[in-house]
């Protein structure tokens, strides 16, 4: 099927739609009974409104490719995550939730561990602990924070990983990685990949920024230097207003995922991963958009850990929040995941997701539960991700007829 | 999946095809018993073709999108409606079965009132009644036939809307709408879009023919003028014949239909929207034809009305047809919808609609009632309504193996 670009239908109607992510919540059997954790699950508000709507089962990426969690949330805000693929430089930022504006240029770093010759001897630094990345980082940002009139931003990621931006006019994003993706050699020289006058000036400054990084490391043990991977301006997309004519705002406890909404353009809400909470900033938006995305975050962290119990009671806890979603009076209220994250494999994983969708236009298919196996009957189908927003627009009367 | 040209598989075994489409026949749930009206029907036959053939569910021209009636027929035909496009025009005309020509260029025209200082007072003039859209077509008509040796054609449409064709050597048809969209101020000038001299004459005819139809309705109390949207010619698409190696016919009483199915190369047999008759139409010239577009319109019609007992009865109406249309002895029968028409909703939906299909080389599935509930279950799945035709000439051995 040709892809469609709905902007000559949009109509604007006022409506209002959720869209409630369960994040990794998919999974495969496991447990004491052999089943997925969401059949394992009670779920009485999820299965009451798939008895009175209709599911089926989203695909997130690609068949067989599991999703990180931009490229799986990407899909379900209707971007084809093989086509909107940003640098890791600006990914990175949107994973830390740093605002990155447009001319910024951003890099993923990796601290490493540098031997007396300045060979690269460990190219993680010995997996560093979060801790010691924010000590590390703290050093950094402290010593240098302005170069030839760039700003220099830093900030943490995870372990041996985190983010440098340049601030400043006339940047280009076009450089090479300087991780030699080897060990016993040394980090590579600041290449270019064009020849404009922006990315020269950007590679003059990332030089200066990776020199000084090295000298303020010097005394580390461990991560005395620094490899960066990805530079990256911020992706120039079409927001979700412009695409689909949402006025959307993003309620998420985690920097990662407030940071790849906006990057489509929604607008951070308050957010604090306790799902009563953060229902109630919601609902005290509910005037000023059309779409709201609604993260929970528990399961996939529970699916990570391999804590099946765990993922459940998270989908549980999920599940009692409907009702008060539920009385905001959304015209369509859609509850899925990015991807899923089986316990029994402890990480994110290719299977789909189980998706529901409630509203008065539904066409109710047999299902009366939500979960992956008893959502393969319901009249969605099987379809990827990116459908999700087109249907939910439908569903919500913000589409107009095609042709005549 | 990318789309695949059949042209190098077509094997003619003198197999024929029948196309029953029942339009707008899928819905949602509604009645005195909460069901769609294809549920609450009682339809023996195709619940007996379903139960010896196969079905599923077709996507008309993409998830969430409500097709218009071209478009969601062009699917059927195998035109993917977002690749096969025309202009406003190229389907007014075919909506009131007017038969462009190549080289003809068509518009669409709203009548719209001008107030005293010649500035667009309403768009629509009071969305006059068809027969007063006849009146002032006819008087037009009458009045402009000829400019500077060019044929001009007049038609209604419907309400405030007619149709005007150019037909005449070297005319194209990059012209700009003459709407401006907005009251309170005048018509647009006829622009062009391109420097061709076609489009230089078709724009010099049409100043002309605007004039004078402003001099012909200046005694019009509402529809004092014309506004024209859509310049178009005839589409240009790859026929039926040429794309699937079909000779197809079309019965259809209704123009609209008619002229989409024209548009792909089928050609137009007697027809009179009572299904009796037109099955014997069918029937009467089956060895003439390798494909057969039988058009059923009752079931939308009432859907639009948001008469759900009315639809009930149609499509038992349509189910009596089926056994006089299997007597005939297709290789391939196949019943579907174009797009859904849900009473509840009073129009087009973007539902997927259910599709039956009757062949001797069917796998058969385990569903036995044609509705939009069972054939969630059956063995073509959800599809996009584009899958059709290569299914329909598989299952009548019109398609060789593709590679060794």
């Amino acid at each position: 099927m040709a892809s469609m670009d709905l902007a000559d239908l949009l109509q604007d109607n006022g409506s209002k739609i959720i869209l409630f992510v369960w994040d990794g919540v998919g999974g495969i059997q496991a447990g004491p009974e052999d089943l997925t954790e969401l059949q394992a699950a009670r779920t009485p508000n999820a299965d009451r409104l798939v008895a009175e709507g209709c599911c089926g089962l989203l695909e997130p990426v690609y068949p067989g490719v599991t999703p990180g969690s931009g490229p799986g949330h990407l899909g379900l805000f209707g971007y084809d995550p093989i086509e909107y693929q940003c640098g890791r430089g600006a990914l990175a930022a949107a994973g830390v939730g740093f605002d990155l504006q447009a001319g910024d240029v951003a890099a993923r770093l990796n601290f490493c561990t540098l031997d007396s010759g300045g060979n690269v001897s460990d190219r993680r630094a010995g997996r560093i602990p979060n801790e010691e990345c924010q000590r590390l980082v703290a050093k950094l940002a402290d010593a240098i924070r302005d170069v030839d009139g760039v700003e220099v931003h830093w900030a943490p990621v995870k372990e041996h990983r985190a983010l440098l931006v340049l601030r400043g006019e006339g940047l280009g994003d076009g450089l090479e990685d300087t991780d030699p993706q080897a060990t016993g050699v040394p980090p590579l020289q600041v290449q270019v990949k064009d020849d404009s006058a922006e990315t020269a000036r950007a590679a003059e400054v990332v030089r200066k920024v990776l020199t000084q990084a090295r000298e303020v490391l010097a005394d580390e043990e461990k991560a005395n230097m620094v490899l960066s991977r990805g530079f990256a301006g911020r992706p120039n997309w079409p927001s979700v207003q412009e695409r689909f004519g949402l006025r959307a705002a993003v309620i998420a406890g985690t920097p990662m995922y407030r940071g790849v909404a906006k990057l489509v353009g929604m607008e951070a809400l308050d957010a604090c991963n306790e799902v009563a909470k953060d229902v109630a900033s919601l609902a005290a938006a509910w005037d000023d958009y059309d779409f709201f995305f609604l993260h929970y975050k528990h399961t996939d962290k529970a699916g990570e850990d391999g804590d099946f119990e765990a993922k459940v009671a998270y989908i549980e806890e999920a599940d009692a929040a409907l009702p008060a979603l539920e009385n905001i009076g959304p015209d369509v209220l859609t509850v899925t995941a990015d991807h899923s994250t089986p316990s029994a494999m402890k990480s994110h994983s290719w299977h789909p997701v189980p998706v529901l969708l409630s509203a008065r236009t539904a066409r109710r298919d047999a299902v009366a539960e939500f979960n992956e196996i008893a959502c393969i009957q319901g009249g969605l189908g099987l379809r990827p991700s990116t459908h999700l927003i087109p249907l939910a627009l439908a569903h919500a009367g913000r589409l107009a007829k095609f042709g005549a």
